[in-house]
């Protein structure tokens, strides 16, 4: 029954019952939070044994280095060896940083910005732009926004980013970019088709010095067994000579602890040279031991995909529930659309048009914490104000299950609200 | 002997001995290290006990937060608090980073130079400059070659830099700051005198934009029981108002693991705000787990100064025998002075002047490999070519004791050879 075909009077019974039912929830005095894309205490358990000394062996690196000592800018060989297979990249075409990709990306534009990507830095162009396929990950925006980059929205399908509208737009050389999550984004959980694939790696932007942040965030992060499968940029690139356009990031903050895992950074032979040359300045290298830890316990890909099932088994129930009781509240009412994702860490849903701020605030009130309404927009402005992430992943599932009920009454209520305004 | 006061016969003759001496070392074909800062492997034993899992409890800091999962910006509270009592400031002004304070004090100026430290970056202001301190660090002067800034030397005594030179150079407003390392400074090992702190807390520059980076390196480095004390930098500056000049930087990277430890900085309340500011965009946090290993082993100061007592006992001797061997070989010779430490990770050895290079270069061909003559200048560029940078605690005691006589002899060889030319 679409809600929309209902009488004012039929929607002001409705809405009177479902204020009802709010009002009970809210005088429980809950407090539930859907807002951030957290692992669960129970995920954070499946990885405690590799905080083993066993796993750093007699502390040697496979060429012999030890690893407690000062040396090896780029990672050691296992570490690069083991995120190349997850890639597909070459060994010499990665280097092993720190504790997060979100710190590669920003260190990366804050280079730009210094030194530039090409002859100029960015810092010395007035009114440079990224383009910003949406809706997208806040912190990424937060970044561009901090250094002042100018954000276009690029509408995002299942098949990812509107590819005409970027072909058209990166004939202004002021675009130097784009950031994205081509796999499982962040938060609809799509996967970039391989046509998409393609079309980023036949660009042909005037600017020279062009990058696109390819934030592989969630590579191995699949929830059902059907996966979603990402062409390889690189070697779409390979042939239309554009691997210098493309710096592509990953890390195993989801896959071990987040904030205590280790980061990736993939990118062309020229690419790799020039960071490499800048890393020389900015660091001696960075936590080894956590490389060695990182690579002994997870072994290679195979080794990966096989933690990466106890997530899944863990993280599956979670999304189900979300997506089973849309489907028994949301589903046919004309209100709400929502993402069904293989894998990642959010659903994105779409609530009825310029609902999505009174939806989350009708939550806050009822003890359920969302991600604020427009923070999948650059500068937090989703112009319809409908798209609002949900974050499965943190709550216990019963908390979920309570939460998830009171985000859809509150997801009506707005929406007859709206209505009958 | 003072050996210019030898004829050219007898230095000749002299010249002929030493030679033949250096040549039976050569046809050794000996493999001898005394460039870096690296801890010896006998040290890099002294913490494996941190890996331990024990040090990690149940994961939970003092205010129980589960350290396997994202959030906390600037450090767990345990680690805040002992790294506050380590530089003698409060816990809130401190920030716990990443695996190095090299890394710190790049972000920090690469900040400043997108940012600024006052109303207006530094890379929109022509023509910036810091004041070294020389000899110094070749890592600090590679930073601000790197981002352009140029370096004005300042000669160093046992008491600390020129400050006369110094308060009057800051007139120009174009110079930005000056970087240093205070206590046991690298590579003389001298502390600034309580006189020299006192004026650098009293500095009146020109530039609002202005910033000290204090690198506190070495500030727990004792070698000798008989250990120099600095003056609290921020106590000093309180009552002038010049706090906000300060930026504080330390790590364990020498008291644990070089490249797995700690770093953290310690800056003024207004510094602060800002750094976080900035860091909120930059990174979800640094590794905690990390920091919980650290802060439960080493537990406060006191467990800081015992652990560092046992790096002292590997240390000492080797210190010892590089200044025993000058004390035998070289002095009274009238071709070289050194400086005798009280901590820290290095011996300054200035040579007969104009025979740094050529004294490295002999030490090459016989097999000992020392940091580059004219690193300790910023540019590479030691104007005197005396100063050589002697790092004692890498090689086993065996090795240095023979590497430090071959440096004795070429740097003999170059004195003479540069006498009789």
């Amino acid at each position: 029954m679409d809600i929309k075909n209902l009488s004012r009077e039929q929607l002001s019974e409705r809405l009177a019952v479902l204020t009802e039912e709010y009002n009970s929830y809210k005088a429980m005095g809950l407090k539930l939070d859907m807002s951030r894309g957290k692992p669960g205490a129970d995920q954070l358990e499946l990885t405690n044994e590799m905080l083993s000394p066993v796993y750093l062996g007699d502390y040697k690196a496979s060429n012999g280095f030890d690893v407690r000592n000062y040396g090896i800018l780029d990672g050691i060989p296992e570490c690069k060896q083991m995120f190349a297979e997850v890639l597909g990249v070459k060994p010499e075409n990665t280097i092993v940083f720190g504790n997060a990709s979100l710190t590669i990306m920003y260190d990366y534009i804050a280079q730009c910005m210094i030194f530039g990507a090409g002859d100029e830095p960015w810092c010395k162009q007035e009114g440079i732009k990224f383009l910003c396929p949406v809706p997208g990950y806040d912190r990424h925006f937060s970044i561009l926004e901090h250094f002042g980059i100018e954000m276009i929205n690029i509408p995002t399908t299942s098949e990812g980013p509107d590819m005409d509208m970027i072909d058209e737009l990166i004939k202004d050389e002021k675009v130097k970019g784009i950031i994205c999550v081509p796999m499982y984004s962040n938060p609809t959980g799509y996967t970039y088709s391989d046509e998409t694939v393609r079309r980023f790696a036949s660009l042909k932007p005037a600017a020279k010095d062009f990058r696109v942040i390819w934030d592989n965030a969630y590579c191995v992060h699949h929830i059902n067994s059907e996966h979603d499968v990402l062409l390889n940029i690189f070697d779409a690139a390979k042939g239309n000579g554009t691997e210098d356009y493309f710096i592509e990031v990953t890390s195993t903050s989801k896959v071990t602890f987040p904030g205590a895992g280790v980061s990736v950074l993939a990118a062309s032979d020229a690419n790799i040279a020039t960071i490499k040359s800048r890393m020389t300045i900015q660091t001696i290298g960075y936590d080894k031991i956590n490389q060695l830890r990182h690579t002994n316990y997870l072994k290679n890909l195979a080794g990966i995909e096989a933690h990466m099932l106890r997530h899944a088994e863990i993280l599956k129930p979670k999304f189900d529930a979300v997506l089973s009781a849309f489907d028994n509240k949301l589903a046919g009412k004309g209100i709400a659309e929502w993402t069904v994702p293989n894998g990642g860490y959010f659903i994105s849903l779409d609530v009825y048009e310029g609902c999505a701020k009174r939806t989350v605030a009708l939550c806050k009130e009822a003890g359920v914490t969302l991600t604020g309404a427009g923070a999948t927009y650059p500068y937090g402005k989703d112009p319809e104000d409908k798209n609002i992430r949900i974050a499965p992943t943190f709550p216990s599932r019963d908390e979920l299950c309570k939460a998830v009920e009171i985000l859809c009454l509150c997801v009506e209520i707005a929406a007859i609200e709206k209505i009958l305004a």
